[in-house]
């Protein structure tokens, strides 16, 4: 269990196998989130046909709602939410920095009040393994603390707090079925990632992510701190970038040597009515799309492109059909999961490198608006 | 074309075989509807996996967004919304007087504004069929108007205006590849009933509809206007009951002679959280579910309730998750979608009359909330 092989390699990019109690996951790879327990819109059935093999979903969240111990009665996450394939949970660290209202954070752990209804809870690192072990996830994440990465004062000592945190998480974990993965903070301070990635490597857990990122730094920032982290990473463990990213970020991760993505961004343009296409992301709600009988993008296999025009996209949009968002959020995420499709088969026949800049430009419109929208 | 052969029959209430360009409609059958060319959050797939064999959709909403000229150009509603079976579309009248928020009628047409954004529009039974002609459905209906069951002065007026409206609706059809109904009125006087189902009768149309019912009239008026109505019409060709109805409607319907149904009930229960179950029909949010791991109908064999527990649909109404809807629409339109082809079993095996006082029973816990939420 938990056996990570690699099976190609161009420089730091590689692929390989990461063998979970519910099944193998081929990397590198992308996971669609499912913060509460669903992918917002899509049925599973949904999931497997865009060929998904890996979702996450939100300790926090479930914690609140409907709660870890409801959860663990019910069979654990996988049996609830019918994913029958491999799933991971975050801390639920960050969702307490970014979303509770108010919070008291101390070495021990951190006070915070629900964003439903204002209540006090309290997360430590022991809590969170414990509420991860009822959730029931195959992968599992070290609670951390996520620090804002211009504040570089305080980074430190998140740093330092997220190393003692990972140790107790270690000590406090009891399931043999669940891979807990240390979490590599120190925002975008060389010196304090690389003393956090030589740390929590140390801990040899069966995998290594890599946090506080995309967090509000710039993407020069982002590149030189995986720089600076994978290379002193162990070889044989997969490397997961916690909530990245756009599709650039996709191919600059897997060029430095990350393995494992996700992100909220393809299901939440999609709710927002924008498609990643080969033109660039496009706004469905506007008018240019009124009589366009094109798919979003001729070239995709997914249920939204085969069957639908933009035409009739852009009438669900106006007519505020909520099916619009589901087939969007198929058509976006079968995009991203398509590239690293591609960017596996490039990999495995030794041509990502030299296919990378390509890859990038054909990609870079999609960071903005096409220019018709 | 547009053939209906009857395949068997127990007194009033028969089987047939209705052939439409898109395929043979077996009736009875209950037609769900997908008001703006989709059936509220579900996709074509999830309507074939039910069953579905007819969709309705509605004439006013699509000539205001995106328009009938656009539907045409762009192959038409089958093409658009790429539902591949038979298409029904109503006449427009019936939500320019129940929708459109200021309107004048005269013998020649109805003046409104849009609902949507105040904006002036004409119906003439002459336009209603040109827009119904663009939009391409098999089954199209004449141009009526409904009146308020209790205005006993203003129903015959209305009644005269909807046969003259019919015949002019017939003269204007130009497509040979759709069946135009005629639509009995009358409100719920007998003898104004027996009128006008004895003129639409005489038009000879391949299809008979019932409409000004489910308008808020008694369920006794209901049931003496159908068998006011139905034994006046030609026994070889259907009959519909338009915007009908609960499942103890489709019952009562089919024992007296109707063949095809249409309503929103089912979806839109689904979008407030309420499902067709054995014990009756339940306000899925309740509390009582947070821990149920039965699925809403044990019996059903539908995707949501193969699938998923109550817990878990709960769950997902509680977190405000859209993917409820959809589930719940799944299974509240296979439910009546089931109803339907049991009753037509028991029709084959002359079964039905001497069962139908236990189905009614079965069905009259879901008339209210169960006693349970």
């Amino acid at each position: 269990m938990f056996e990570f092989k690699i099976t190609a390699q161009n420089n730091r990019a590689r692929t390989g196998i990461f063998s979970t109690p519910h099944g193998d996951l081929v990397t590198p790879v992308f996971a669609p989130v499912g913060t509460q327990a669903t992918v917002k819109t899509l049925t599973p059935e949904h999931l497997k046909a865009i060929n998904a093999s890996l979702v996450l979903s939100n300790t926090y969240h479930l914690y609140l709602r409907p709660g870890d111990e409801l959860l663990r009665d019910l069979g654990g996450l996988h049996n609830f939410m019918q994913w029958p394939k491999p799933m991971l949970t975050d801390s639920g660290g960050f969702q307490v920095f970014s979303l509770s209202k108010t919070r008291k954070i101390d070495d021990d752990g951190v006070t915070f009040k629900s964003h439903i209804d204002g209540s006090t809870h309290r997360f430590t690192p022991e809590k969170s393994i414990a509420i991860q072990e009822n959730l029931g996830a195959d992968i599992i994440m070290a609670f951390d603390e996520c620090s804002d990465p211009n504040d570089h004062e305080y980074i430190r000592l998140a740093m330092r707090r997220t190393h003692a945190w990972a140790e107790r998480s270690l000590k406090a974990k009891t399931r043999a079925d669940q891979a807990l993965f240390g979490i590599v903070q120190g925002g975008v301070n060389p010196a304090l990632r690389a003393e956090s990635a030589k740390f929590i490597a140390g801990l040899d857990t069966p995998g290594i992510a890599i946090g506080g990122l995309s967090v509000g730094e710039t993407k020069p920032e982002m590149h030189d701190t995986l720089d600076v982290v994978v290379p002193l990473l162990p070889e044989n463990k997969p490397r997961y970038l916690m909530g990245v990213g756009t599709p650039e970020d996709l191919i600059n991760g897997v060029l430095r040597g990350v393995d494992i993505f996700d992100c909220v961004l393809p299901t939440r343009l999609a709710r927002h009515h924008s498609a990643f296409a080969p033109e660039g992301r496009l706004n469905l709600m506007n008018a240019t799309f009124a009589r366009d009988e094109k798919p979003i993008d001729e070239t995709c296999d997914c249920y939204a492109c085969q069957t639908f025009t933009r035409a009739y996209l852009r009438h669900l949009i106006v007519a505020k059909e909520l099916l619009a968002g589901t087939l969007i959020s198929i058509h976006n995420l079968r995009a991203l999961i398509r590239l690293m499709e591609s960017i596996r088969g490039y990999i495995a026949d030794g041509s990502f490198e030299t296919r990378a800049p390509e890859l990038l430009r054909q990609w870079a419109n999609n960071a903005k608006r096409a220019a018709l929208t």
